[in-house]
C-alpha cells in the first residue's frame, strides 16, 4: 500500500482524491488546500484528514506519494519541496508556463533520485492507449499521418484564461503530448490560430481556435485542431494512418441509445461532456500506473522530461502562429 | 441481345422499362398497358413503340422476353399466354393470391419448357445478395437465427389494400422469400398480427403490423417483423447469426452526411424512402440476371416454384394469426 | 445509511458486495455463504465480517437489508426468513422455478409488510433505462413493435443447466421482464426453440436457441431471440418502434477503437463479454435504487409480483414450444 | 438538347461520354482522341461517331459543348480553340500547371463570351454538396474549422507522376477547391510534405504525403491531409465545424454488410475503390449542371477563375513545403 496525499482540492484534485481512496493499492492519508474549506469538504467526504499546512503533508511519514493539483505557478516549488522530502510526485500539466523554469526545477532536484510523473491523463484513456498499443504492435505499419481533434465544450472563464498561459500551454499541450505519445519527438511545428469563439479571449491576448501541423523526427506528419467551444460535448478523437491502414479512437457517450424519426435517423445524444466524465477511467488508470511505479520502483511515464517537451512544443507553436513561420525544434 | 416487352406501365413497369432500355444485353421493343396513356407516356420517354394489344406483344417475333408488371389477378393468364407464345417471363410477385390457381397455372404450362422468373427483387439487392453469399460461403457457419425487418414508409390506399390479398400475400411475401433465400424451405410458421397503423385497414379485414416466426427444415429459426408505416423511411434490414458470428445488411441513405449539434450527434437523414429508390440497383441486377438466363439458356432463379412457396407461406401465416396456432408446412 | 448483508458469495454476490461497500448510502455489515471460504475471501477483500450462519445475519440489528445471491431453490425459504426477520430483500431472479411455490411464498409473507425487490438488473442499464424513459416520454409514440436480442457468449456448464430450470426460466426470463418493462403485461406467448449450440444441452432435455413472440395487452408485438453462444461477446440489444419512429439501445465495447485495413473497415473489437462487465453500471444502479427504496420507504420496483409474472411467461413459453401452440395468459 | 463531343477517351473521358450518352438533355454527337483506337472503341460502345480530327469536332455545328479530358498540357490550346469555335467547355482540372499560362489563356478568350466550367467533380458529390448546402443554410453557423481527408488507393505510375505537376497540382488541387467551396477565398497557406509511400516518387522530385493548413479570408481554418496510398480504398471525407455543431460527410461502400466475429465486430468491406466508382454520381451531376448552364445560358460554376485559384493555392502550398514558410495569397 502506498500512502498518498492530495494537494489542491479543486475539480481534478477531488478526482484524484476519490480515485486514491478507491484504489486497492493506495491509501489516501490526507488532503490539503490553501483554501481550508475545500480540503475539509473533500476530507469529510472521503473520511480522511485535512492537513493544516503543506509541511504537515510533507513531514508525514505515511505519505509516500503526493498528487499535485494546484495552480500552475505552484508546480515548480511544490515538486521541488515534495521531491526533497522524499516523496514521489504526480503533478498536473503543465509543469510550468516557462520551460526554462521547468528545466531549472529539474536541475535542482535531479540529484535526489526524483520520482515525478506528469499528469497527461489522455495517455491512460483505454481507447487512446489501445490505439497506441496497436500502432506500436504494427497493425497499420509505421505512423505516417495522425489527426488529433480536441474541442472543449465551452470556454473557461476569463480569470482562468488570464493565468492559463494561453491556448497552447493550457489546452493544446495535451495534444502535443499525444502527438509525442504516438509519433515520438517532434522536429517542426506550424500553427495557425484565431479568435472565433469568444471576444473576451482576444481581449486577453489569447486565441480560442487553432490548427497545428507537426513533423515528427520519424517522418510522420500530425495535424491537431482545437476549439474552446463545442456544442455537442467534449470532442476527443484520434486518427492514425499508415501503410497498413488506419486506427480511429473516438468519443464516448452516456448511453448507446439511437433515435430514428421523421427528421433524423441514428441520432445519439451529446458526447460525454467534459474531462471528469470523459476521462474518468483514464484518471483511474493514471493513478494506478503511478502507484505501480512507486510500489515497484519503476521509472515514471510520462515523466518530467515529457512535461518539458510538451511545453516546448506549446511555446514553439505559439511562436509559429505569432510569427507566421515554421519553428524547428532542436 | 434479348428483345424485351414490358406489360403494365405502372411504377414497377416503368422501372423495368427504363432498365431494359439501359441494359446493354437487352433491347426494349415495346411496352403495353390496358390504359393506353400510361403505355404511350412510357413509350415516348424511352423512344419505343406502345403496343395496342397484348396480341401485338405476344406475336412480335423480336420480343423474346416479357416483363409482367400488371395487377396480380392477371398474372396467371398472362404468364400462360406468354409461355404459350414461347416467351420468357419475368413476373412480379405474387404469382397469384391463390396457391391452388398458381399450381394449376404451372400444370398448364409445364409441358412447354416454361421459362419464368418471379420478381423477388430483394434477392438482387447488392447488400442482401452479398450477405447471402457470405453466409453460403460459411463466414458465420450454418444459419441459426435470422431477423428480417421490413417496414413500409406509409400504408397504401384502401383501394390497393382491397385487392392486395392482405398483408401476408402483399408485403410479408417478400420476407418469406427472403427467409427461404437465406434458410431454405420452411417447416413451421407462427404469426401474430395487429391493426396498429390505420383503422381503415381493419375495416377492410386486413392487418398492418405483424411478427412472424419460422422454423426452417434446416433447423434455423427466423423472425420477421413488418409495419405498414415507418416515419424514417423504408426500413429494410437483415441479420443472420450462426456459430461463427453475425452478418447484418441494412438501410441505404441518400447521402453520408451526419449532423452533430446540441441536441443530437451523428444524426443522418431518413433512409431511402421506398422501393423504387431503395431497390434501384436490385431491379437493375434482377433484370440483368433474367436476361442472362434467357440469353444463356440457364434455369431461372427465383423461379415459379419459389413464387408458389412464398405464397404458401403467406397463406400459412395468415391461417396462423387468424387461428392462433402454429401451421406446419407439408 | 442502510446496513446491508450479502448472502451468497458467487459471482453476482461478490458484485453486490463490492457495490454495497462502495455505495455512499449503504454500509456492508457482513457477508455469508454456506461455503465458508467464499464468504471469508469476499469479507477479507472488503474488510467486513464473514457471518458463520444465516441466523447471525438475520439476527443482526445493523443489517436492515439482505441481498440474496444464492441458488434458486433457496430463494423462497431465504426470502421468507429474511422478511420475517424484518429485513428488506433484493433477490436475484428467478424467485423460484415454480410459480405456484413463488405465490405461496408471497401468501406467507404478504401480511408482514414485505419489502422485496427482484434482481432484474437490465432495467437499470443506463441505455435500456434511457430507452424506456424516452419511450414513456412519447418520443416514438405508443410501442407497436419491439425486438429484444439476448445472446450469451458461451453456454454454461452442464451442472448449471441441470438446475437452471431451462433456457426460458434461466435466460429468457430477463427478456420476458424486459418485454413487460417496455410494454406492460403480456396476453399471448408463442415460442420456437431448438438445440443448435451444444448437444449436451439437448441430452439434459433443455434447449439453447429460441425465438419468442409476445402480444402485449396494450396491443404491442414483441420479438425475443436468444442463443446460448455468441462468439463476438454478450449481445444485448433492444429496438422499440412506434408511429413516431424507433429507439435502439445496443452493446457496449471496451474501447472506441476502429480498425481499417485491406480486408475490413470500421472494425471494432468484441462487445463486452459477460454480465459482470456489461451490466456493471446496471448492478450499481440497481443497488442504488434498492437502497433508496429502503431508506425512503418507497415501494420496490421490480417487485415480487414482477418476478412471478416473468416466471409465468417463462413457463408459458416453454409450454408453447413443447406443445406447438400459442399460450394465453390469464 | 445540347449536342456534346468528348475530346480525350481515357478513363475520365469515357465516364463523360457514357454520362452524356445517358443524359436526357444532352446528345453525344462524337468522340475524339489522338489515339484513334481509344476513340473508336468508345464510339462503338456508345453508338456514336469517332471524329478523325479536332477540326472535325470544332467545325461540327451540332456540337454545342466540348468535354475536355485530355492531358493537362493540352488544356490551354484546346480551351482556346473550342471557345473561339463558339463551344461551351467542360475541362478537367487542372487548367494548366502554370497559373500564368492559365491567366493568359483567359485573357485571350475573355472577349469572346467564354463559357468554361472546370471539372472539380467533388463539388457535385451528393454528400459533399449536401454538406455545403447545409453549411450555407446555417445549420452549424459560420465555418470555423474544416478537415478534408483525401487518400488515393495506390500511387500512380511513375510516367504519370512525371507529367502530373506534382502532388499539389494533381491531387491536393481537389482539396484546395473543396476548401474554397466550403470557406471561400484563402488568405494563407502552410504545407508539410513527405515521401513515405513510394521511393520512386522521391526520385522524381515529388512528394506523396502531405498536411496542409489554410486560413480563409473569412477567418475559418482548414486542414487537408493527403496520401498517395490507402489500403482500405479511396478515402474521401469532409468535416465542417462551427458554433452550432459539426457536419461530416464520408466514404461510400459497395454494400451495407457488417460482419461480427470472434476477432472483429461491425466490420465493413473496403470503401469504394477509386474515383470512377466513388464519384459516379458526382460525374453525372457535374455533367447535368454543365448541360443546364449551357441550355439555360447561366454562368458556369466552378468556372475558369476557380480553376486558376485552386492552381495558385497548389503553387503556394508547394512553395510553402519547399521553403518552410507560410505563403500569403494576394
Amino acid at each position: 500500500m502506498v500512502g498518498v496525499a492530495v494537494v489542491g482540492c479543486g475539480r481534478i484534485g477531488r478526482v484524484h482524491a476519490r480515485n486514491a481512496a478507491g484504489n486497492s493499492r493506495a491509501s489516501l492519508v490526507m488532503v490539503f488546500d490553501v483554501a481550508g474549506t475545500a480540503a475539509e469538504q473533500t476530507a469529510a467526504e472521503l473520511g480522511v484528514k485535512a492537513a493544516r499546512s503543506l509541511e504537515e503533508v510533507l513531514s508525514n511519514r505515511s505519505v509516500e506519494a503526493v498528487l499535485l493539483a494546484t495552480p500552475t505557478d505552484t508546480h515548480v516549488p511544490l515538486i521541488t519541496a515534495a521531491v526533497k522530502a522524499g516523496k514521489a510526485v504526480l503533478c498536473e500539466k503543465p509543469v510550468d508556463l516557462d520551460p526554462q523554469r521547468a528545466r531549472e526545477c529539474w536541475s535542482g532536484i535531479a540529484g535526489g533520485n526524483p520520482r515525478v510523473m506528469v499528469g497527461f491523463n489522455r495517455r491512460f484513456d483505454p481507447s487512446f492507449k489501445s490505439l497506441r498499443e496497436r500502432l506500436e504492435g504494427g497493425e497499420v505499419g509505421p505512423l505516417e499521418l495522425a489527426i488529433i481533434t480536441s474541442r472543449d465544450p465551452a470556454p473557461p472563464p476569463a480569470a482562468y484564461i488570464k493565468s492559463s498561459g494561453g491556448l497552447m500551454r493550457d489546452m493544446t499541450i495535451h495534444d502535443f503530448d499525444m502527438a509525442r505519445y504516438l509519433a515520438g519527438d517532434i522536429a517542426q511545428v506550424h500553427a495557425f490560430a484565431a479568435n472565433l469563439v469568444d471576444p473576451s479571449t482576444a481581449a486577453l491576448g489569447d486565441v480560442d481556435t487553432c490548427v497545428v501541423s507537426l513533423r515528427a523526427a520519424s517522418g510522420a506528419l500530425i495535424q491537431i485542431n482545437n476549439s474552446r467551444r463545442c456544442v455537442y460535448g467534449y470532442d476527443q478523437r484520434i486518427e492514425a494512418f499508415g501503410a497498413g491502414g488506419m486506427l480511429q479512437a473516438g468519443n464516448r457517450y452516456p448511453t448507446s441509445v439511437e433515435s430514428w424519426g421523421a427528421a433524423r435517423t441514428g441520432a445519439r445524444d451529446g458526447v460525454l461532456n467534459f474531462f471528469v466524465e470523459r476521462y474518468r477511467e483514464a484518471y483511474e488508470a493514471e493513478l494506478e500506473a503511478f502507484i505501480s511505479c512507486v510500489e515497484e520502483g519503476r521509472a515514471m511515464s510520462p515523466d518530467f522530461s515529457d512535461g518539458v517537451k510538451a511545453l516546448l512544443l506549446a511555446e514553439a507553436a505559439e511562436r509559429s502562429f505569432r510569427s507566421g513561420r515554421v519553428v524547428d525544434l532542436g
